[in-house]
């Protein structure tokens, strides 16, 4: 475990709005207050307990397959026990009575009205601009002055509860922020039940594949990615749809048996393990028995029944509008595949705002057990967020398995090679270029945000830009310890 | 005209809807009240007239040019004078001010609170299932007992603004509810303006198209569709962006140029033209450009930029979700194509569930100058209405196209294909399952809609469901008309 008094530096956004004045709980008792008077980045491991929930969550240790959700094409509401932590109850509607709607954004904009300008100035004080460790190293003359990285030896995969793991090595300029060590204890939990539920429950990979699927680290991933999660069934949440979207990409689109051909079909009818089909009746049974047919739909049908009991309504609807996203982005990627063809450089940008981490960080708040109202959700300053963090976390990816991807069969798309394509570059120049894009949107990410976190200090906002930050920062973590799966390329 | 006194046999939700008690009218004004009180489905053609807005639309004929938006990758903020029927801004940000999220959802949640089990018995013995006329030539022995159509003669593209257009014959059989025919004078004024678009503002399709274009009769087919739409440039949103979604599929999928190779990163960057990319100031320039390069992008950017005007960012993130299915519908379409792959009747049934006329129906609150919030559209019931409606009306282009796609090259896979194929039926008893198909949807829509309506009687929902059913009204007298693209089989 980390030293609990050094603080991490975390995205600037969220640190600063850490640092906000206070402002009454939400109504569900997730801590708010808590998040607001922190000093600085939270404490690890439980800087958010649930109301009702005073024991630490690793003794929550009932097993899965005992709350296993009965299989059906669509859900049922989520009960009241389930969502105790997220939502409330669209006002009057089914039982006729009248509440009112999204009342948790309306006391946080009252909470927030009294502070907006204290706030405000607070934030215009410390939220000047991006800064972090990674930047320096890119101002004038700062790439000649990076020090090289030794190539990164490949670990073994360890069992994530017995040992940390290996500590790899950040690429040097990238623009980041490093983050403590994720809570071992916490890890071991999501590890375990994790890997139950990929095994009994749907099937997710053969024997064969469970090196690979330990390798993959996800509970370590996870945890780090969602600091704020209020129990380990909220970590479960956002571990079992990353195990599912890997089931998919790696079955369908990639290395285990994936293929450009016929790709369109594999993923519109995985989609309606999220986003159900309606049908008549005479229909509808061979729809759910498909569901059952191989291991990415059992995953996302899965995945999806969970995910429901905690997310409200418009909570699912962003998701499902993400992964569609999703798959459009896999798409693109399999038609230039198909025809051989090399994007521009915006092209493939395009492409990688959709194949894209994205699902990931917008589920933060669900996981986080609150809510983003969907009307916040949808401003246009906050999809540009979204967006651009999306970008900047996905970009990692391409730089840290550059390597990788270099030596599996074919040509396969990332930045640096398209760079390298599309502007003549050397192989090293186009990789350096691709760090300074990715840093590029990481100041732009941090910059907007703090706008946004200026012009709409309301609780949920803030908290939801440093759920985003802090997932941004987990997955850079996890790829630069990941020596399982990555190691960087010999380019200083 | 029709005669304003016979009242058309709308879907009966809807209709049933709207001789629910009055409730008071929302707060932008849209006659909410009047529409409650009609006795009946609305007088054409002007139910709904906007708050100062005294004057007929049609008289409103600014030139398109004159307003047409400048180019910039992301629409500015919608002014209040574009917006001012539609939404609020969003509470406590930007000028930190404090207002009430989604008020308008709750002040209708009050004013329907007094009235819910009033309304809710006055539903439960309006809303009594399904009927209308096309349901009773389907009971026992009714098949044999429907009338034969005469094969429709193929028309001529006739001019929107000078004569009626051909009658048509509706399919025997087919469960649907006829409607008054649209208001010439508006239908008339749209077609001139979205001419006037397509040619001037975006190059929608080069000149010898025009016969084409004008046998589409977009303007007929709108006007029918959205008789709530308080002006006529609310129309235009819905005109405009129906072209563009044709132009792509015309373009790119299907009759003129279209092909299921390379379609995904097509359908990709055009998608950016709704959904924008969020990438470094190096890159955006060729990303802007290329909204330019190809009617349908141009078509899809511009039509955007309009419904922007119009939309709150909850509907305009509903309308990037839609759209989003769509393309994942085409998608789907494309790999069976391309592997020429006959689906299963589920496969199929899920495919058009995405490759949907969903985006249409699901603007209707835009087009009508009011908005369902983004809670209430997110709930499951709401979804499921959305999905039934979207469903059957999709099949009566199935229905309608059927003997234009069997003379088209190739497979055109559509429903009585799909089940000829699988079932091993005749052609003919293939259709006519597939009629028995679409009368299950539409009547488990038509039951759906008015349980929902039942369990959540505020304004807004009673009138988006009763919107999203004149939308799926309209659709069947557009394809029943449209004797320049459709003609009948000889079946009966």
């Amino acid at each position: 475990m980390p030293d609990p008094g050094s603080s991490p530096q975390q995205s600037s956004t969220p640190a600063a709005a850490a640092r906000a004045p206070a402002a009454p709980a939400e109504e569900a008792g997730t801590g708010q207050d808590a998040l607001l008077t922190l000093p600085g980045p939270p404490a690890f491991p439980f800087p958010f307990p649930a109301v009702g929930e005073a024991l630490p969550e690793v003794r929550e240790s009932a097993p899965v397959a005992e709350s296993a959700p009965v299989h059906v094409p669509e859900p049922e509401p989520v009960s009241e026990a389930d969502s105790e932590a997220v939502s409330e109850p669209t006002p009057g509607c089914d039982d006729g009575t009248v509440g009112e709607p999204n009342s948790r954004c309306a006391e946080e904009s009252a909470a927030a009205a009294g502070q907006a300008g204290q706030a405000s100035s607070a934030l215009e004080r410390i939220l000047c601009g991006p800064s972090g460790p990674g930047t320096s190293s890119l101002r004038p003359g700062g790439r000649g002055l990076v020090s090289p990285a030794p190539p990164a030896s490949q670990a073994s995969p360890s069992s994530e509860t017995s040992q940390p793991p290996a500590q790899g090595e950040p690429i040097p300029g990238l623009y980041h922020h490093p983050v403590p060590e994720p809570d071992p204890a916490r890890v071991g939990e999501v590890s375990r039940r994790i890997k139950r539920w990929a095994v009994d429950e749907v099937q997710a990979y053969p024997p064969e594949w469970e090196e690979e699927f330990d390798g993959f680290s996800v509970g370590r991933y996870m945890v780090a990615c969602h600091p704020d999660a209020p129990t380990i069934e909220h970590l479960m949440v956002a571990t079992r749809l990353m195990v599912a979207e890997n089931a998919v990409d790696d079955c369908y689109c990639e290395d285990h048996g994936g293929s450009p051909v016929g790709l369109g079909s594999r993923l519109l009818l995985a989609h309606t393990a999220l986003d159900p089909l309606h049908t008549t009746g005479e229909y509808e049974p061979a729809w759910v028995e498909s569901l059952q047919s191989d291991a990415p739909r059992r995953a996302y049908r899965s995945a999806m029944e969970y995910f429901l009991r905690k997310a409200s309504d418009s909570q699912a609807d962003r998701y499902r509008h993400d992964m569609s996203r999703l798959h459009l982005g896999y798409l693109a990627e399999a038609a230039w595949a198909q025809t051989e063809h090399m994007p521009e450089v915006w092209e493939y940008l395009a492409m990688r705002q959709f194949n894209n981490f994205r699902p990931c960080p917008t589920i933060t708040d669900t996981v986080g057990g609150y809510e983003l109202p969907a009307d916040l959700h949808a401003r246009p300053a906050m999809q540009r967020v979204i967006a651009l963090a999306g970008n900047a976390t996905t970009l990692v990816n391409d730089l840290y398995s550059y390597t990788k991807e270099l030596k599996s069969p074919g040509t396969h798309l990332n930045l640096p090679v398209v760079i390298a394509e599309r502007e003549g570059l050397s192989e090293r120049d186009a990789y350096l270029k691709a760090v300074e894009v990715h840093n590029d949107l990481m100041h732009t990410f941090e910059t907007e945000a703090a706008a946004l976190a200026a012009a709409c200090p309301v609780p949920s906002v803030l908290r939801f830009l440093r759920g985003v930050a802090a997932w941004v920062d987990g997955n850079h973590y996890w790829h630069q310890t990941n020596t399982y799966r990555y190691s960087l390329p010999d380019f200083w």
